[in-house]
């Protein structure tokens, strides 16, 4: 074992569709070791999910023996092995309780579950999701939670269990929108949205005051465009505002106040989600960093699971 | 000339982004004979607009002559030659006063305008259902319009005038959704929403009801076939009564009542909006064929216009 790793405890992994990311471990969670790829469910249906893994092990020096906690769509049914989902309202211990084993010869594999809410009037699914909310649990929040991204997870949380929880498209529909759609040209050539700006903030506003109007606004973006040649930087940060602004009116209807809630996000996210919280008046939001939540969560489960089976007989 | 044709008149065109369709015209607008193509703007700019308009009109033996009007995105910047939007408030009679000459050495050929509202308040843009307004107004519309499509507009016409339009991108959302989305494999092999289901007046009902949820409930269009298996026939017409639940709702913002609507729509378009109206309790909607507006339309600015150039000196 490599000199630095004389206090490797486990591995954690977050492996979803698009991207794969591991930690090398220690037994309190600090990071001896990190790898990162593009390697998602895709790319590593096709090498093989053990190979893909063990690549990475390897890399590192990782012994046979050390064990490996996973989340995400690895666990899906076009994963490596599926973990089903564990209904709500759902414990967060029972949740890790549930962890698929993953046959191998060379190491103690498993992979967190997904939660599914089988309500019929509100059916939902989350899967990577989850493993962040273990670590908000063990941080004591109670109020919702919000985990922006492709599709934003909003949840409620009452003594480690998980009540509700409800996904919003926003992250896809701003992709498909700036990408596919006729506001594409309006938006050529802009990178990122800005969300320290007018537009972006007007955006917001509006999504927040006339969310039953947004597929006007949307075309107005084009319209400006043509008639005004507004800027695409601009267009960009107001399509942004606009879905996020109107996901914050959806939350609020559902969930009630948001005020104290957890935001658990990482980089333009984050900033782009605290500017809207703050333009819709929130107050009290607690910030957590999804990444360090999602190793915190896997770094739980592990201790957890782990040390349950080496004090099996 | 054809015997059919001892009464052709002139020529009618509405050319739009992906389809073709001609008539041709008696002096009371009744229609002798038509053509109708896939080739829209793209197909067209290769072969040549004028190559492309005189092989159908030769396929009819239409002699050198016969006057053509056309309207659509022929007359947009990437199209024939470009219409310049005429803005609103704008009369009607202005918006014909104001169609473009084609340069052609066998026929007086005029492509009319599109609108723009350059309010910086609510820029907007059509170019089109202009001419199926010049129907409507000679129909005395008064009250709101409701022209469904990929961009839906709703319009508020007063005496002739075009005061004020709203676009909705909702069919342009529901193909986008519906191919590219991860709600596309929820409705993989569906064909066509019913708009006489249950599952559509649920979508309505939502969409307008909880407009600020849309997002989410698209999403849960995805989950509800994850984990129940749901029907891609009513999860297909579940999203299409959403998108338009929801534009009803922003209409209604917009516009205030929308009692005594002018419907002007055809076929599944037309069924499925007429469904949404009912259920949300909007009264004395008043219908109209879009097909035979926009050839109405076309027919009123082809006499005024060329009948002004006869009497010409």
């Amino acid at each position: 074992m490599a000199p630095q790793f004389d206090r490797l405890s486990h591995i954690a992994v977050d492996w979803g569709t698009s991207s794969f990311r591991l930690w090398a471990l220690d037994a309190q969670g600090n990071v001896l070791a990190e790898r990162r790829s593009a390697q998602g469910l895709a790319a590593a249906s096709s090498e093989g999910f053990e190979t893909t893994l063990e690549a990475h092990l390897a890399a590192l020096a990782v012994p046979d023996g050390v064990p490996v906690m996973m989340c995400g769509m690895v666990g899906s049914r076009s994963g490596w092995v599926e973990a089903a989902y564990v209904d709500t309202p759902a414990t967060l211990d029972g949740l890790v309780a549930q962890a698929v084993q993953v046959p191998s010869t060379r190491r103690r594999i498993r992979i967190l579950p997904g939660l599914a809410q089988r309500d019929p009037a509100r059916p939902d699914v989350m899967r990577g999701e989850e493993t962040q909310l273990l670590a908000l649990a063990s941080a004591g929040v109670t109020g919702p939670a919000c985990l922006p991204g492709t599709h934003s997870k909003w949840v409620r949380m009452q003594r480690g269990e998980v009540e509700h929880f409800a996904t919003f498209m926003t992250g896809e529909l701003f992709q498909l929108l700036r990408a596919q759609s006729v506001v594409a040209p309006a938006v050529a050539g802009a990178v990122e949205s800005d969300p320290a700006g007018t537009a972006f903030a007007l955006g917001v506003g509006e999504g927040l005051s006339a969310p039953e109007t947004v597929s006007h606004a949307l075309f107005r973006l084009r319209a400006a465009w043509l008639l005004t040649g507004a800027e695409p930087a601009d267009t960009l940060s107001r399509l942004s505002g606009l879905l996020i602004g109107a996901e914050l009116a959806g939350a609020a209807r559902l969930f009630g106040t948001l005020d104290g809630v957890a935001l658990v996000a990482s980089g333009p996210l984050a900033r782009a989600y605290r500017a809207a919280l703050s333009i819709a008046g929130v107050g009290n939001v607690a910030f957590f960093d999804a990444e360090n939540c999602v190793r915190a969560g896997l770094h739980a489960a592990a201790i957890t699971t782990f040390r349950l089976e080496r004090n099996a007989p």
